[in-house]
Protein backbone atom coordinates (compact mmCIF):
# COMPACT_ATOMS: atom_id res chain seq x y z
CA UNK A 1 0.00 0.00 0.00
CA UNK A 2 1.65 2.77 -1.24
CA UNK A 3 0.31 5.55 1.25
CA UNK A 4 1.11 3.48 4.13
CA UNK A 5 4.61 3.11 2.97
CA UNK A 6 4.83 6.67 2.09
CA UNK A 7 3.94 7.41 5.34
CA UNK A 8 6.39 5.33 7.21
CA UNK A 9 9.08 6.75 5.07
CA UNK A 10 8.02 10.50 6.34
CA UNK A 11 7.38 9.57 9.83
CA UNK A 12 8.48 6.41 11.15
CA UNK A 13 11.82 6.79 12.82
CA UNK A 14 14.37 3.62 13.13
CA UNK A 15 15.77 3.27 16.42
CA UNK A 16 18.11 0.30 15.80
CA UNK A 17 17.84 -2.13 13.32
CA UNK A 18 15.49 -4.30 14.43
CA UNK A 19 12.70 -1.51 15.94
CA UNK A 20 10.48 1.05 13.96
CA UNK A 21 8.65 3.63 16.10
CA UNK A 22 5.37 4.54 14.01
CA UNK A 23 3.52 6.37 17.02
CA UNK A 24 3.44 9.38 15.20
CA UNK A 25 0.34 7.78 13.30
CA UNK A 26 -0.17 4.27 14.36
CA UNK A 27 0.93 3.08 17.70
CA UNK A 28 0.54 6.17 20.21
CA UNK A 29 -1.06 9.27 18.18
CA UNK A 30 -3.09 7.66 15.68
CA UNK A 31 -4.20 9.31 12.29
CA UNK A 32 -7.78 8.24 11.62
CA UNK A 33 -7.53 9.05 7.66
CA UNK A 34 -4.57 6.57 7.36
CA UNK A 35 -6.64 4.26 9.29
CA UNK A 36 -9.47 4.65 7.12
CA UNK A 37 -7.45 3.93 3.99
CA UNK A 38 -6.17 1.17 5.79
CA UNK A 39 -9.09 -0.24 6.67
CA UNK A 40 -10.42 0.25 2.75
CA UNK A 41 -7.73 -1.93 1.91
CA UNK A 42 -8.54 -4.63 3.91
CA UNK A 43 -12.25 -4.45 3.06
CA UNK A 44 -11.72 -4.31 -0.64
CA UNK A 45 -8.78 -7.77 -0.06
CA UNK A 46 -10.86 -9.58 1.95
CA UNK A 47 -14.15 -8.60 0.60
CA UNK A 48 -15.15 -11.65 -1.49
CA UNK A 49 -14.69 -13.92 1.66
CA UNK A 50 -17.74 -13.75 3.57
CA UNK A 51 -16.34 -12.46 7.18
CA UNK A 52 -18.62 -12.33 9.90
CA UNK A 53 -16.22 -10.67 12.40
CA UNK A 54 -12.96 -8.89 13.10
CA UNK A 55 -10.66 -10.04 15.74
CA UNK A 56 -8.08 -7.83 16.96
CA UNK A 57 -6.15 -7.15 19.87
CA UNK A 58 -5.66 -4.47 22.31
CA UNK A 59 -4.63 -1.10 21.76
CA UNK A 60 -3.32 -0.32 18.37
CA UNK A 61 -5.14 -2.68 16.74
CA UNK A 62 -8.24 -1.30 17.98
CA UNK A 63 -8.61 1.71 15.47
CA UNK A 64 -7.51 -0.02 11.90
CA UNK A 65 -9.55 -2.76 13.02
CA UNK A 66 -12.63 -0.92 13.40
CA UNK A 67 -12.11 0.87 10.34
CA UNK A 68 -12.31 -2.22 8.40
CA UNK A 69 -15.35 -3.69 10.37
CA UNK A 70 -16.91 0.16 9.39
CA UNK A 71 -16.22 -1.15 5.57
CA UNK A 72 -17.50 -4.91 5.85
CA UNK A 73 -20.54 -3.93 7.72
CA UNK A 74 -19.15 -6.44 10.59
CA UNK A 75 -18.42 -6.46 14.23
CA UNK A 76 -14.61 -6.18 15.56
CA UNK A 77 -13.48 -7.82 18.95
CA UNK A 78 -11.09 -6.86 20.72
CA UNK A 79 -8.81 -9.45 22.75
CA UNK A 80 -7.76 -8.31 26.12
CA UNK A 81 -4.20 -8.17 27.34
CA UNK A 82 -3.37 -8.96 31.70
CA UNK A 83 -0.81 -10.58 33.54
CA UNK A 84 -3.09 -12.53 35.40
CA UNK A 85 -6.54 -13.80 34.74
CA UNK A 86 -8.73 -14.12 37.95
CA UNK A 87 -12.30 -15.17 36.34
CA UNK A 88 -11.46 -17.21 33.13
CA UNK A 89 -14.83 -18.89 33.47
CA UNK A 90 -16.74 -17.75 29.85
CA UNK A 91 -13.27 -16.70 28.41
CA UNK A 92 -11.00 -18.41 25.47
CA UNK A 93 -7.46 -17.87 26.21
CA UNK A 94 -4.10 -17.70 25.38
CA UNK A 95 -0.63 -16.60 26.49
CA UNK A 96 1.37 -14.25 24.34
CA UNK A 97 5.16 -13.90 25.05
CA UNK A 98 6.32 -10.42 24.17
CA UNK A 99 10.46 -10.46 23.10
CA UNK A 100 10.99 -7.19 23.19
CA UNK A 101 9.10 -6.43 26.29
CA UNK A 102 10.43 -10.00 27.79
CA UNK A 103 6.98 -10.51 29.24
CA UNK A 104 4.36 -13.07 29.15
CA UNK A 105 1.05 -12.11 29.09
CA UNK A 106 -2.58 -13.69 28.96
CA UNK A 107 -5.04 -12.72 26.34
CA UNK A 108 -8.83 -13.23 26.44
CA UNK A 109 -11.78 -13.07 24.38
CA UNK A 110 -15.05 -13.50 25.94
CA UNK A 111 -17.39 -17.08 24.50
CA UNK A 112 -19.98 -14.84 23.61
CA UNK A 113 -18.48 -12.73 21.08
CA UNK A 114 -16.70 -15.51 19.05
CA UNK A 115 -18.53 -18.38 17.71
CA UNK A 116 -17.90 -21.72 15.91
CA UNK A 117 -20.03 -20.51 12.96
CA UNK A 118 -18.22 -17.62 12.60
CA UNK A 119 -15.87 -16.93 9.99
CA UNK A 120 -13.10 -14.06 10.97
CA UNK A 121 -10.19 -11.67 10.12
CA UNK A 122 -7.76 -11.29 12.32
CA UNK A 123 -6.10 -7.81 12.09
CA UNK A 124 -2.96 -6.34 13.41
CA UNK A 125 -0.70 -3.68 13.65
CA UNK A 126 2.22 -4.95 13.56
CA UNK A 127 4.02 -8.71 12.82
CA UNK A 128 7.22 -9.54 13.92
CA UNK A 129 7.57 -12.70 15.67
CA UNK A 130 4.05 -13.62 15.18
CA UNK A 131 3.40 -14.25 18.97
CA UNK A 132 0.46 -12.21 18.82
CA UNK A 133 -1.33 -13.66 15.99
CA UNK A 134 -0.38 -17.07 17.29
CA UNK A 135 -2.31 -16.15 20.67
CA UNK A 136 -5.21 -15.07 18.38
CA UNK A 137 -4.96 -18.20 16.23
CA UNK A 138 -5.38 -20.02 19.64
CA UNK A 139 -8.49 -18.62 20.31
CA UNK A 140 -9.87 -19.19 16.87
CA UNK A 141 -9.11 -22.41 17.04
CA UNK A 142 -11.29 -22.78 20.68
CA UNK A 143 -13.77 -21.22 19.88
CA UNK A 144 -14.09 -23.31 16.48
CA UNK A 145 -14.56 -20.98 14.18
CA UNK A 146 -13.39 -20.51 10.70
CA UNK A 147 -10.24 -17.78 9.47
CA UNK A 148 -10.30 -15.91 6.21
CA UNK A 149 -6.90 -14.41 6.94
CA UNK A 150 -4.92 -12.30 8.38
CA UNK A 151 -4.39 -8.40 7.88
CA UNK A 152 -1.38 -6.95 9.17
CA UNK A 153 -0.44 -2.89 8.83
CA UNK A 154 3.26 -3.07 8.58
CA UNK A 155 5.19 -6.59 9.04
CA UNK A 156 8.97 -6.80 9.85
CA UNK A 157 9.92 -9.23 7.51
CA UNK A 158 13.17 -9.79 8.44
CA UNK A 159 11.46 -11.60 11.91
CA UNK A 160 10.58 -14.88 11.54
CA UNK A 161 6.43 -14.32 12.38
CA UNK A 162 5.21 -14.35 8.69
CA UNK A 163 7.00 -17.26 7.20
CA UNK A 164 6.20 -19.32 10.50
CA UNK A 165 2.17 -18.46 9.73
CA UNK A 166 2.37 -18.59 6.19
CA UNK A 167 3.80 -22.18 6.70
CA UNK A 168 0.55 -23.13 8.13
CA UNK A 169 -1.25 -22.32 4.93
CA UNK A 170 -2.81 -19.07 6.27
CA UNK A 171 -3.44 -16.29 3.88
CA UNK A 172 -1.42 -13.08 5.51
CA UNK A 173 -1.72 -9.71 4.04
CA UNK A 174 0.35 -6.61 5.01
CA UNK A 175 0.23 -3.82 3.63
CA UNK A 176 3.80 -3.14 4.20
CA UNK A 177 6.92 -5.57 4.37
CA UNK A 178 9.71 -3.84 6.17
CA UNK A 179 13.17 -5.81 4.38
CA UNK A 180 15.47 -4.09 6.45
CA UNK A 181 16.17 -1.02 8.81
CA UNK A 182 19.97 -1.30 8.67
CA UNK A 183 21.75 1.51 8.83
CA UNK A 184 18.82 4.10 10.13
CA UNK A 185 17.61 2.86 5.99
CA UNK A 186 13.78 1.81 5.73
CA UNK A 187 13.76 -0.62 3.22
CA UNK A 188 10.56 -2.16 1.68
CA UNK A 189 10.01 -5.27 0.22
CA UNK A 190 8.39 -4.98 -3.59
CA UNK A 191 5.78 -7.58 -3.14
CA UNK A 192 3.43 -6.78 -0.71
CA UNK A 193 1.97 -10.57 -0.31
CA UNK A 194 5.55 -12.69 0.39
CA UNK A 195 4.50 -16.15 -0.64
CA UNK B 1 -28.26 10.72 21.80
CA UNK B 2 -31.54 8.79 21.16
CA UNK B 3 -29.70 5.78 18.88
CA UNK B 4 -26.85 5.40 21.61
CA UNK B 5 -29.79 5.13 24.27
CA UNK B 6 -31.54 2.59 22.24
CA UNK B 7 -28.97 0.39 22.09
CA UNK B 8 -28.64 0.46 25.57
CA UNK B 9 -31.90 -0.56 26.29
CA UNK B 10 -31.46 -3.23 23.69
CA UNK B 11 -27.77 -5.15 24.48
CA UNK B 12 -27.11 -3.46 27.96
CA UNK B 13 -26.62 -5.65 30.52
CA UNK B 14 -27.46 -4.73 34.23
CA UNK B 15 -25.41 -6.66 36.84
CA UNK B 16 -26.23 -4.81 39.79
CA UNK B 17 -27.28 -1.24 40.57
CA UNK B 18 -23.73 -0.20 39.81
CA UNK B 19 -22.60 -2.16 37.14
CA UNK B 20 -24.17 -2.00 33.67
CA UNK B 21 -22.03 -3.84 30.96
CA UNK B 22 -21.90 -3.22 27.51
CA UNK B 23 -19.69 -5.25 25.97
CA UNK B 24 -21.43 -6.18 23.34
CA UNK B 25 -21.14 -2.96 21.25
CA UNK B 26 -18.41 -1.22 23.24
CA UNK B 27 -15.86 -2.68 25.29
CA UNK B 28 -14.99 -5.59 23.97
CA UNK B 29 -17.00 -6.25 20.74
CA UNK B 30 -17.03 -2.81 18.90
CA UNK B 31 -20.10 -2.02 16.50
CA UNK B 32 -18.13 0.17 13.94
CA UNK B 33 -21.25 2.02 12.86
CA UNK B 34 -22.67 3.10 15.97
CA UNK B 35 -19.26 4.29 16.68
CA UNK B 36 -19.49 6.24 13.61
CA UNK B 37 -22.48 8.15 14.45
CA UNK B 38 -21.25 8.38 18.28
CA UNK B 39 -17.83 10.20 16.17
CA UNK B 40 -20.08 12.08 14.32
CA UNK B 41 -22.32 13.34 16.85
CA UNK B 42 -19.18 14.47 18.98
CA UNK B 43 -17.85 16.24 15.63
CA UNK B 44 -21.27 18.46 15.07
CA UNK B 45 -21.27 18.65 19.16
CA UNK B 46 -17.89 20.59 19.31
CA UNK B 47 -17.50 21.71 15.62
CA UNK B 48 -17.31 25.37 16.13
CA UNK B 49 -14.25 24.91 18.68
CA UNK B 50 -11.27 24.53 16.98
CA UNK B 51 -9.95 21.53 18.41
CA UNK B 52 -6.63 20.65 17.35
CA UNK B 53 -6.36 16.71 18.41
CA UNK B 54 -8.45 14.62 20.58
CA UNK B 55 -6.87 12.66 23.69
CA UNK B 56 -8.61 9.24 24.70
CA UNK B 57 -7.04 6.00 27.09
CA UNK B 58 -6.62 2.44 25.97
CA UNK B 59 -8.37 0.59 25.37
CA UNK B 60 -12.24 1.58 24.92
CA UNK B 61 -11.98 4.90 24.12
CA UNK B 62 -9.91 4.59 20.95
CA UNK B 63 -12.94 3.63 18.85
CA UNK B 64 -14.82 6.85 19.58
CA UNK B 65 -11.97 8.57 19.33
CA UNK B 66 -11.16 7.73 16.42
CA UNK B 67 -14.51 8.05 14.67
CA UNK B 68 -14.70 11.42 16.56
CA UNK B 69 -10.96 12.49 14.73
CA UNK B 70 -11.94 11.26 11.27
CA UNK B 71 -15.00 13.82 11.27
CA UNK B 72 -13.08 16.67 12.69
CA UNK B 73 -9.94 15.99 10.39
CA UNK B 74 -7.83 15.99 13.42
CA UNK B 75 -5.04 13.20 14.98
CA UNK B 76 -6.15 11.19 18.36
CA UNK B 77 -3.47 10.29 20.60
CA UNK B 78 -4.44 7.67 23.34
CA UNK B 79 -2.42 7.73 26.66
CA UNK B 80 -0.92 4.04 27.87
CA UNK B 81 -1.97 2.43 30.73
CA UNK B 82 0.57 0.82 32.76
CA UNK B 83 1.17 -0.45 36.20
CA UNK B 84 4.76 1.39 36.57
CA UNK B 85 6.71 2.88 34.22
CA UNK B 86 10.42 2.15 33.67
CA UNK B 87 10.90 4.94 31.23
CA UNK B 88 9.31 8.35 32.10
CA UNK B 89 11.58 10.52 30.24
CA UNK B 90 9.53 12.52 27.90
CA UNK B 91 6.16 11.70 28.96
CA UNK B 92 3.87 13.29 30.88
CA UNK B 93 2.00 11.01 33.21
CA UNK B 94 -0.44 10.73 35.81
CA UNK B 95 -2.20 7.94 38.41
CA UNK B 96 -5.56 7.03 37.67
CA UNK B 97 -7.31 4.49 40.38
CA UNK B 98 -10.04 2.07 39.43
CA UNK B 99 -12.32 2.18 42.24
CA UNK B 100 -13.97 -1.16 40.19
CA UNK B 101 -10.83 -2.72 40.02
CA UNK B 102 -8.84 -1.51 43.17
CA UNK B 103 -6.03 -0.71 41.29
CA UNK B 104 -3.74 2.51 40.61
CA UNK B 105 -2.31 2.75 37.04
CA UNK B 106 0.15 5.01 35.53
CA UNK B 107 -1.12 6.75 32.44
CA UNK B 108 1.33 8.12 30.44
CA UNK B 109 1.18 10.56 27.00
CA UNK B 110 4.48 11.23 24.97
CA UNK B 111 5.28 14.96 25.00
CA UNK B 112 6.06 14.83 21.21
CA UNK B 113 2.17 14.41 21.13
CA UNK B 114 0.58 17.14 23.00
CA UNK B 115 2.09 20.87 22.95
CA UNK B 116 0.60 23.85 24.80
CA UNK B 117 -0.63 24.89 21.37
CA UNK B 118 -3.21 22.37 21.69
CA UNK B 119 -6.86 22.95 22.28
CA UNK B 120 -7.76 19.45 23.31
CA UNK B 121 -11.32 17.24 22.88
CA UNK B 122 -11.07 14.34 25.67
CA UNK B 123 -13.03 11.26 24.79
CA UNK B 124 -13.98 8.26 26.96
CA UNK B 125 -16.12 5.84 26.94
CA UNK B 126 -17.05 5.54 30.63
CA UNK B 127 -18.10 8.35 33.02
CA UNK B 128 -18.33 7.27 36.82
CA UNK B 129 -15.73 8.35 39.16
CA UNK B 130 -14.02 10.37 36.99
CA UNK B 131 -10.86 9.12 37.73
CA UNK B 132 -9.66 8.43 34.27
CA UNK B 133 -10.77 12.01 33.38
CA UNK B 134 -8.92 13.55 35.91
CA UNK B 135 -5.94 11.60 35.14
CA UNK B 136 -6.41 13.04 31.66
CA UNK B 137 -6.82 17.10 32.83
CA UNK B 138 -3.64 16.33 34.51
CA UNK B 139 -1.63 15.70 31.16
CA UNK B 140 -3.62 18.42 29.69
CA UNK B 141 -2.26 20.68 32.51
CA UNK B 142 1.30 19.64 32.06
CA UNK B 143 1.62 20.15 28.87
CA UNK B 144 0.10 23.65 29.11
CA UNK B 145 -2.45 22.84 26.45
CA UNK B 146 -6.14 24.23 26.52
CA UNK B 147 -9.54 22.16 26.38
CA UNK B 148 -12.60 22.53 24.61
CA UNK B 149 -14.63 19.88 26.10
CA UNK B 150 -15.36 16.45 27.37
CA UNK B 151 -16.94 13.85 25.05
CA UNK B 152 -18.29 10.62 27.18
CA UNK B 153 -20.45 7.88 25.77
CA UNK B 154 -21.88 6.52 28.37
CA UNK B 155 -21.89 8.34 32.10
CA UNK B 156 -23.33 7.05 35.18
CA UNK B 157 -25.21 9.98 36.77
CA UNK B 158 -25.44 8.49 39.78
CA UNK B 159 -21.59 8.32 40.30
CA UNK B 160 -19.95 11.50 41.22
CA UNK B 161 -17.38 12.29 38.35
CA UNK B 162 -19.88 13.96 36.11
CA UNK B 163 -20.51 16.72 39.03
CA UNK B 164 -16.50 17.34 40.08
CA UNK B 165 -15.61 17.97 36.18
CA UNK B 166 -18.47 20.06 35.44
CA UNK B 167 -17.85 22.12 38.56
CA UNK B 168 -14.47 22.92 37.42
CA UNK B 169 -16.55 25.03 34.66
CA UNK B 170 -14.96 22.04 31.95
CA UNK B 171 -18.24 21.56 29.19
CA UNK B 172 -18.97 17.97 29.47
CA UNK B 173 -21.02 16.08 26.66
CA UNK B 174 -22.03 12.69 27.56
CA UNK B 175 -24.34 10.88 24.72
CA UNK B 176 -26.17 8.96 27.37
CA UNK B 177 -26.33 9.35 30.98
CA UNK B 178 -27.58 6.95 33.13
CA UNK B 179 -29.59 7.76 36.20
CA UNK B 180 -30.35 4.72 37.92
CA UNK B 181 -30.00 0.68 37.05
CA UNK B 182 -31.94 -0.30 40.32
CA UNK B 183 -33.71 -3.43 40.01
CA UNK B 184 -32.06 -4.34 36.84
CA UNK B 185 -34.19 -1.44 35.01
CA UNK B 186 -32.09 0.89 32.35
CA UNK B 187 -33.23 5.07 33.43
CA UNK B 188 -31.60 7.46 31.57
CA UNK B 189 -31.64 11.16 32.51
CA UNK B 190 -33.86 13.40 29.80
CA UNK B 191 -31.46 16.29 29.07
CA UNK B 192 -28.01 14.96 27.81
CA UNK B 193 -26.31 17.51 29.38
CA UNK B 194 -26.34 17.90 32.73
CA UNK B 195 -26.06 21.27 33.91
Amino acid sequence: MQQLRDRIKTDGKVLSAEVLKVDSFLNHQIDPELMMAIGEEYASRFAEEGITKILTIESSGIAPAVMAGLKLGIPVVFARKKKSLTLTDGLYSSNVHSFTKNVTSEISVSKDFIKKEDHLLIIDDFLANGQAVLGLLDIVEQAGASLAGIGIVIEKGFQPGGKLIRERGIRVESLAIIKSLKEGTIEFYEEETVK
